[in-house]
């Protein structure tokens, strides 16, 4: 049924482009993460993350119904929401990409095998359960089937069936791609094939799902399966949105067609999600509209609607963006599935434009928005990820807590956060058919192509603990210059490049240092990333951090976490930006984190007999220097909330 | 039925304390405000407002749905929520406050009478619609009792069964002290009978309603009937609360005991509801440690939790209250009807304590929080009332939509208004048995009490267009002394008084200048307050308004609307504070305001072309004497919102 050759460990990943695509760039035959910061954080993953999906799973009820839809078990849906089989896929997605893992992260042979084998019979035993409770028609969504009684599609805005239905597909392709296994694309064909003969135009449904996710999933079963009717479905659910066919409403991606729309809108999930959709179709048809549509509304994101972390959505309440340059700080609602879809789109626009600033924006959200939403230990999680905790504040639980839970009810973001990191090496580097580009810096082994020939190039660092990488050239076609680009990142005050310890003449451009030449084996490239501790400002449109710095190094976001400041709370913390920042190694916390030091204050808090908290302008302050000092240390963001409850902040005021 | 002697216009007013009353003032033996800004906003409330709610209700479904619960109609239900009833509730209320007025708001007396007559027989309509839909037993609720099949009190978190109880004994109390009227009280009295068999100790339900109302309507009706149950149910109410007995949610008031809480939290309409009932029984029964925790949570309300506006409320998507210094501008919730509830609770603290600053900040939220809600033409409204309003706002309607609406799907805050303006003559003054208090400053007449005589004075004034209020003494036993009290307002930099044109040496203590005089028939006081315009700054915890000042002018919090500064949006203005502020009486404005004028300017975008909206720290500013000078005019932000959509902001920045 594949037309990509039998997969091999290290070649299957997300977003491989059809044979006859327009993209720019072409992900990388083949990309191994071993060593370094990475590494880490995906043996968690690996350990303590995806392991843990089947007994959650069973424990929140989604197995369970997926029994009741089969008519293997008895009692009451557990699930609260139409959405809830779309976590057992996305689980299905993160453990078929780690099956599809080669390294075996420095462990014991044999206890990696092993592993290997538990988690592929829980994935078969799932992926069972699965098989079983699809309807004869190819129809699957245990919510309706159970509680519903088999009514379908009648609440398209709510009912997330075909986003269900796409988190199935990616499922299933993730697992073809990885382990040649056909039942689970085999009953997510049906399932697509049964969508095909409902929805489109002329037929009974010419409508499209509230939530897109349907869209970028049938452009991967295309690449998959080769069968062009999914890449058309795929089309036209992505031009059906924006007419109000659906209501018309922002949250369902609705009020606007995107080759008319000016700024990202409505839920953050939903439009990023449709985004990455249209940035595969432009990617597989070439389409200039769709493409230009995606390069304008990606810079009006990043431009007005994206938080320092690269977290997006302002709005608790409807999960969705706010106005331009509206991005609180303790409300920022940041979902971890949002930051993980805007890579996913970014991905596919770097793909597509071969431009470097889509992997800028990768990197601060991966290091920062998504990282932060998993814990060190890898075992608890954070659906919001905001930029603020005041003092005394109240934690009223809930998904939107600030507290790490287990689970959530709505549990979209940890096997989203599973499948990201088991996959995260094929956003790593890509292939022009002339070199490799290297869009992040994290240790392996990766291997791009020269007109046809291989070329692999491994990467040592232990960035961005340290900014120095070094690529060794592995295998090259020693007859014919071919090109190592490298994104220079765009938060780099300077950087400095050696081949063979030869100082380059090369300077970047638009964001890629290009390095073209007849390369041999064992040929070595240093690159030095300019790390020092950084002060950072927004602009002054952003109002919610008026007046405030942030402390940034490398592609880390750092904050202030009240347990490293006794003796008051950070509401009244002043940074003191004359002074210089310092930075300490600091391998016994937070798993092995530079901390950066700045000099402050605790500013006196001004009146705190008076009941009101608004005076006449220029007076009730207390002067500066009588307020005692207070050292300033701060951690990686994403290491923030892995020790005990307190307040935290990024954006720290001057005055 | 009633020991109050049988009403009179002009004496018919909420919080009628009980004879045994423990509360340091009570309200005014009677009262009647004539001429001045109030009587505009009231007339417009009363011609525009209050007669156009029958129709309102008619096309909402409201009476439609009593209707079917009487069994005279068919049809689907129409409501969307378990509350519905409470709309007509309150505008029975208000019709009932307003039928009370003796005023003629200087019309012709046949119109007048020919209007008050109309009025009269829609509201004995309307209660005959109620009447007909209360059940056998006493329970009445359109919702439950046709979309639930008569199921009741089975979801006390959200049904507002008691919540409607109390507003439908809140009209009875009004109805019956403006008009003499006892149909309307039979039908809450027999609801609130109900309700005593089913709720209390050992009763069949030992639980409350998560939405508070029904507790302080209880006392309510506890003073208009002297029966003390009604009394004993609200305490029991008001102590079920905080145990965790619903559920343990701040949301409704059920996380931890008033007596025990450190700070406002949770639904700021259930929460301020409840703290009014809180203090109506400290009232009551003198009970101090129920004083101290009103004292105390209104403390902390203020100091923390206020924006400057009086409104409250941080957040959409809960209705809360957010974390203290939380003050979010353009996200601030600020529901008209928490504006409300907030002057009923501080009312009530006013007159238990007799301490100024609860009239500070009713005066403070009546003219900024309450007076937003309602459009000019008392027509259209405002659920929420958000400081900030920003270039390129995407309104997506809906009742929190920042556009004036004609009614809500939600509609509590439209009769509120109208039911708060119809008695504020009962907000105006108080007395103490030793003279008379004025808590505001509105043209009318005030009657008080000195030991057993009446005391009378009348009041004119411009105010808030000029800070000059002229008493004078129309009724007074000329043989012993009382004290005329005039409330010093928290902003005032300073004022003047005279009696009989002669400077008083007296001070103001606590915020009240006492005059204590043996008074004459005639006697005029002169109190002069600063108006002058003036630059508020906030406590630097209040991160949202960080390095910006808000306009102020007497008790008017100003903004800047978009409309009054072509060119450009208001995101990039700065104001100039080194340079005077002027005001401008504009009659033709907004139906006549004074504006106040500022320097400001325009700062140019900064590097608009790039994709990142953070960079270093100190670089990317532009030079400010480059940017061009923009005057800026402020409007009350009571007008706001009353010409073309745009962007507005009341909070400026200084840099």
């Amino acid at each position: 049924m594949s037309r990509t050759s039998p997969t091999t460990a290290g070649t299957a990943g997300p977003v491989l482009l059809g044979p006859g695509a327009h993209a720019t760039l072409r992900p990388a035959a083949a990309a191994a993460i071993e060593g370094g910061f990475w590494q880490v954080r995906r043996a968690v993953n690996a350990r303590a993350g995806i392991p843990q999906g089947p007994r959650l799973l069973e424990s929140a009820g989604n197995l369970h119904d997926l029994r009741l839809a089969a008519g293997t078990a008895e009692g009451d849906f557990r699930g609260d929401y139409p959405f809830m089989d779309s976590d057992v896929y996305k689980w299905l997605e993160a453990a078929s990409w780690q099956l599809g893992q080669s390294a075996p992260d420095g462990r014991d042979a044999a206890e990696a095998d092993g592993e290997r084998a538990a988690l592929a019979g829980e994935v078969d035993r799932i992926i069972g359960l699965v098989a079983a409770a699809q309807q004869p028609d190819g129809y699957l969504n245990t919510w309706f089937q159970v509680t519903k009684g088999g009514a379908r599609y009648q609440d398209l805005r709510w009912g997330h069936e075909l986003y269900c239905a796409g988190h199935l597909i990616q499922a299933a392709v993730a697992h073809h791609r990885s382990t040649g296994g056909k039942e689970l694309l085999r009953v997510a064909t049906r399932f697509a094939d049964h969508i095909d003969t409902v929805f489109g135009p002329g037929k009974a449904i010419e409508s499209f799902d509230g939530h897109p996710e349907v869209e970028t999933a049938l452009v991967e079963l295309y690449r998959e399966t080769g069968e062009r009717r999914y890449l058309d479905l795929a089309q036209y659910f992505v031009d059906r949105h924006g007419h109000g066919v659906l209501g018309g409403e922002a949250y369902c991606q609705d009020r606007v067609p995107l080759r008319a729309a000016e700024n990202v809108e409505g839920h953050a999930v939903r439009q990023l999600y449709l985004l990455a959709a249209a940035a595969d179709l432009a990617c597989e048809t070439g389409e200039a509209e769709l493409r230009a549509a995606g390069e304008r509304l990606w810079r009006a994101m990043t431009a007005t609607k994206t938080h320092l972390t690269g977290g997006v959505g302002a709005h608790h309440d409807k999960e969705d963006f706010g106005d331009p340059f509206e991005l609180p700080t303790e409300r920022a609602y940041c979902e971890t599935c949002a930051a993980i879809a805007s890579i996913q789109w970014s991905w596919r626009m770097a793909l597509l434009t071969g431009e470097a600033r889509y992997g800028d924006l990768i990197e601060r959200t991966l290091f920062n928005g998504v990282l932060s939403g998993v814990s060190l230990d890898g075992e608890t999680w954070l659906y919001v990820n905001p930029l603020q905790i005041r003092d005394g504040h109240t934690d009223l639980g809930g998904d939107k807590s600030a507290r790490r839970t287990e689970w959530f009810r709505c549990a979209c973001c940890p096997p989203n956060v599973m499948r990201l990191l088991a996959s995260l090496e094929h956003y790593v580097t890509s292939t022009d058919g002339a070199g490799l580009q290297v869009h992040q810096y994290a240790s392996g082994r990766y291997t791009g192509d020269a007109a046809g020939r291989p070329v692999v190039v491994s990467a040592h660092t232990t960035y961005p603990a340290a900014g120095t990488v070094t690529f060794t050239v592995e295998e090259t076609p020693g007859d014919r210059p071919w090109t190592l680009s490298l994104r220079i990142p765009h938060w780099s005050a300077g950087f400095a490049a050696r081949v063979a310890g030869e100082p380059v003449e090369d300077t970047a451009a638009d964001g890629w240092l290009r390095l073209e030449r007849v390369w041999a084996p064992g040929d070595e490239v240093t690159l030095e990333l300019d790390l020092t501790p950084r002060l950072t400002s927004a602009d002054p449109r952003v109002d919610a951090v008026r007046g405030c710095v942030a402390i940034e190094r490398g592609p880390l976001v750092y904050c202030l976490e009240q347990v490293d400041h006794p003796g008051g709370g950070l509401d009244d913390i002043v940074i003191d930006t004359s002074r210089p920042l310092t930075e300490q190694d600091r391998p016994d916390l937070l798993g092995g984190v530079v901390t950066v030091r700045a000099a402050g204050r605790r500013r006196a808090a001004p009146d705190s007999g008076h009941w009101w908290p608004y005076r006449a302008a220029g007076r009730g302050g207390t002067a500066p220097d009588e307020d005692p000092a207070v050292p300033l240390t701060a951690i990686p963001y994403y290491a923030w909330a892995n020790r005990q409850d307190g307040s935290m902040r990024v954006w720290l005021p001057t005055g």
